[in-house]
């Protein structure tokens, strides 16, 4: 038995395919020998310079090349970021999927607008169970979070436990009342935790995180002061915020509509798994909401991050056929500003403030929104409880992640042997000699523009539109006799995106020359090879170009055979 | 002399030519008959919205229109969102500019990169001291804000007194022990004001902002924690910052290098007027800092907002000359992160955090940075001393000065008639029988890249940029035979950020199909007319495309006469 546990064990390597040293994308392999888990496949919003591009999903390549050896994809929870990416993994691999029922019915949400809802393998966990697959055994831990239903995973692995917390905060008085189970972190703790992967996405604000109850004040008073209607945004899968706001609707006897295709979605979903409790008479249906009194309505948004098509956005530009809001009106964005999408936030809440009502957001006292995130304090109690012999942070970019492992450090426990900050692409070993870094597999972000003939966008193509965007393009187009080999006309230029008209008509005549003495300089055998005229037309022209404009356009010649 | 006053009365027009609804490029013009005075004349950085501009400055056809009448420029303070469109200005209008020391120290600064120190009229104000201009007198007035020498002004028209606050906090002690000059406001307030033109860019923040002071105790603790080198990062006009630093270095036994070229040149001009005290023995020169002790170092580098080609962005990637941080270094961001450049910051802090150095940035208590604007309790005091009749709120996003509105609202006093919310290119007049809303100027921004043949960008290209940058473009090119009126060859496609070569190349063959289709089905006569032409076959091939990919890249036909 010694003997076969020995020749079995190989190494436990642990995998990140995106999330480590990023923001979104989480995704990490584990494996043993023949046997592979994936724990969350999400997606990433893209930023300004990832041109045009709609969402961005980690590169499956590692798992594509192990496919045999894939037991499962297991879900902590159901943020976009957690499992965006499950129909894009699941046409790759025919693997079964585990996690919470809130969970799995968001994805199904999600398979289902992909119409992959045939032939899928979702199977519903429930805290506090067990599920075995292949020499892993997986039990699922209740945490709180923002999400309904979100779990920390504990893996046992034949050579020990590794804890991985999802996205978690210690919230003592969650509006669900189910409570982060200290007592099991604890248990794992004691017998002896291997390896500790846990959330850093907080891990450089200090102190703790308030409840997500510490919101029900600012929001009571909001509901208090309103003379007219309340308009508020929040994150669609915030179900907890969402009940509370029901709660008090229900108090102050005003009525409940939910405005955009998330909003309502979601919330018929977490609805009907009994998990969002309405109020007898409190549900008004968005074309009623106009007709209501208007210190009789409540209405709840999606578009939190000022999404040009979102219901938020639309309002606020008067454009919405269901609610017009008015002088007088309150709007509260219950809602974080995620990096990157603060101009698009602050567009549509001017939009609001020119509207005259009163507008509602950024940071007070008490909040009218909390993070979902573990601060330190919290980040030190879980390691306080788990007290791995590894430790390596997830979720965050490299500064949260190195913020993250210092915290561990300075606690300075007895049995913490190393701490590993790794990024995506770098992976763990971990045997009976020890931790180490080990070979780096292929990782990527795939590109996807939604809704097109082909939704994986090229590297290649966005270079090209970033290029673009910076310096538009300059296409010299030559018609090239096919029998003499000599130029019919001077040469055209087309330009778009890289100088006016007005300014750009000398220019462009004398670039018309550079590339007429390009073409005349150039050999009887230079001009029988497009591709060695193309280059030598692009790099006279560009040396044109960048000394008297200091702009580097994308430059292209074009030679027609006519 | 009661009949002159009336005749030549006629109005009192606030005209904001910037700044007014959006963040930076503040400029103001106030009128009154053949009278123009300007107070600030400033500069926007650009988001990524504007595709590849280094700058923006407002359209100043409003005062060209009216050179005659344009009597001077007023400058409150030398930040670049108040300065920084002055040799803009300057190239259009000769006229006199006032403002004080440091202000114009900084101009002198910008005029000389443009080469134009030569005939402009730089008059030195001090504070307390009026000037002339027309039918103006201008007093200058201290205040508190994050550069040296900020100033309102009051200026006393015909018709009453309008207060301008230009930016500021009411610091009660600031570094300089040079306080906001609260006498001075509650005198004009006592004698009545008829105007106040005040600053809205932290109206949404309660409470009041910390004075510069606030963060001695937390650099102080940096300082004697820090076991090896002190590399700060802060903008190059925050004297007041600076100067802490200085002075905490000399207590602590470590020599300062200043890094970057702003943070050279900026503190040399303070220096220089006496404005920044260099304790002996104290500066070390950017060559020697590797070399030192690094328990001795303090580095103080601009490039807070990431810009790629900063001495702060460099040292991140290891790729400056002077600096090369390792493990142990501490590295502070004392700054704030002005919205729209998270991202590129976070990227920057990223990089240093892979270098293993205790990084140092964010909010924390005692804070590592502070606003130099006032909060909403600085709002009212000032509102308070100066007790305007009418209020109209500057600098700052509509949500802002929506806000500050409000605030003037709720303090109820006496005497206050309206306030009014514009916004760039909106005015408000004023005469004996009250205030309205007067009729729009031309406004409008413009886009500068810098370096550049013709620094100014038409809007044109820019839509054509971000049109570029959503989808790239798609050129189908025909050679015509100028005889027969009729293609030479099958239509050529030319296209880049659009889609794959790849997946692209049967879509292009049948996109091909799609124009020579277009061509046969043409009457001779359409064939005729370049412009026809070129408008069907865009037509024909936007349709095809869009069906085909869902997306709308430029298409720009070209039509080759041979």
């Amino acid at each position: 038995m010694l003997r076969f546990r020995f020749m079995a064990e190989a190494k436990l390597q642990v995998i990140p395919l995106g999330g480590l040293g990023e923001f979104g994308m989480n995704c990490l392999a584990l494996r043993y020998g023949d046997d592979i888990i994936v724990i969350d496949a999400g997606m990433m919003f893209p930023d300004a310079e990832l041109m045009g591009v709609d969402s961005v999903i980690p590169e499956f390549t590692y798992l594509t090349d192990n496919r045999e050896h894939v037991r499962a994809l297991i879900l902590t929870h159901g943020h976009e970021d957690h499992i965006g990416a499950v129909p894009f993994l699941l046409s790759e691999l025919d693997i079964p999927v585990y996690g919470t029922a809130f969970t799995l019915a968001l994805v199904e949400r999600r398979l289902d607008e992909h119409e992959m809802l045939e032939n899928v393998n979702l199977n519903v966990v429930e805290c506090g169970q067990k599920v075995e697959l292949g020499c892993f055994t997986v039990e699922f831990i209740q945490v709180t979070h923002s999400i309904l239903q979100a779990a920390a995973v504990a893996i046992t692995t034949p050579i020990g436990v590794v804890m991985h917390t999802g996205d978690f905060k210690v919230d003592p008085t969650p509006t669900d009342n189910l409570l982060f189970d200290l007592h099991t972190f604890a248990d794992y703790g004691k017998r002896g935790v291997l390896l500790l992967l846990s959330d850093s996405t907080n891990a450089d604000r200090p102190g703790y995180t308030e409840s997500e109850r510490a919101v029900y004040p600012r929001l009571d008073e909001i509901f208090t002061r309103a003379d007219n209607r309340i308009v508020v945004s929040c994150f669609s899968s915030s179900i907890h915020r969402i009940q509370q706001l029901l709660d008090l609707a229900k108090v102050h006897g005003r009525k409940v509509a939910f405005l955009g295709r998330s909003m309502s979605e979601v919330t018929e979903i977490a609805h009907n798994l009994g998990l969002l409790h309405i109020p007898d008479d409190t549900l008004l249906r968005p074309q009623d909401i106009q007709s209501m009194r208007r210190d009789r309505v409540c209405v709840i948004v999606s578009g939190t991050q000022g999404e040009p098509m979102s219901a938020f956005s639309r309002v606020a530009v008067d454009n919405h056929k269901n609610l017009s809001v008015e002088s007088g009106d309150t709007v509260v964005l219950s809602s974080r500003i995620i990096p990157g999408n603060e101009k698009a936030i602050f567009r549509t809440l001017n939009h609001f403030a020119r509207r005259n009502v009163n507008l509602i957001y950024g940071s007070m006292n008490p909040p009218v929104h909390v993070s979902g995130h573990a601060s330190a304090e919290e980040l030190k109690l879980v390691l306080n409880l788990v007290r791995p012999k590894y430790f390596m942070p997830i979720h965050g970019e490299y500064r949260q992640m190195a913020t993250h492992a210092k915290h561990a450090q300075h606690m300075h426990y007895s049995g913490l042997e190393q701490t590993f900050v790794l990024e995506t692409g770098e992976t763990l070993e971990i045997d009976k000699r020890g931790a180490r870094k080990g070979e780096q597999v292929p990782v990527g972000r795939v590109c996807i523009d939604s809704g097109t003939i082909d939704e994986f966008v090229d590297d290649i193509v966005i270079r090209d539109r970033r290029h673009l965007a910076e310096d538009g393009f300059v296409l010299p187009i030559i018609a090239i006799n096919k029998h003499s080999g000599l130029p019919e006309t001077l040469p055209e230029i087309v330009t778009r995106g890289f100088i006016s008209d007005e300014d750009g008509s000398t220019l462009m005549q004398n670039a018309r020359q550079v590339v007429a003495k390009t073409l005349e300089s150039s050999s009887a055998e230079e001009r029988g090879d497009w591709g060695v005229m193309q280059e030598k037309i692009r790099a006279d022209l560009k040396r044109f170009l960048t000394k008297a404009t200091s702009r580097r356009p994308l430059i292209m010649p074009v030679i027609l055979e006519v």
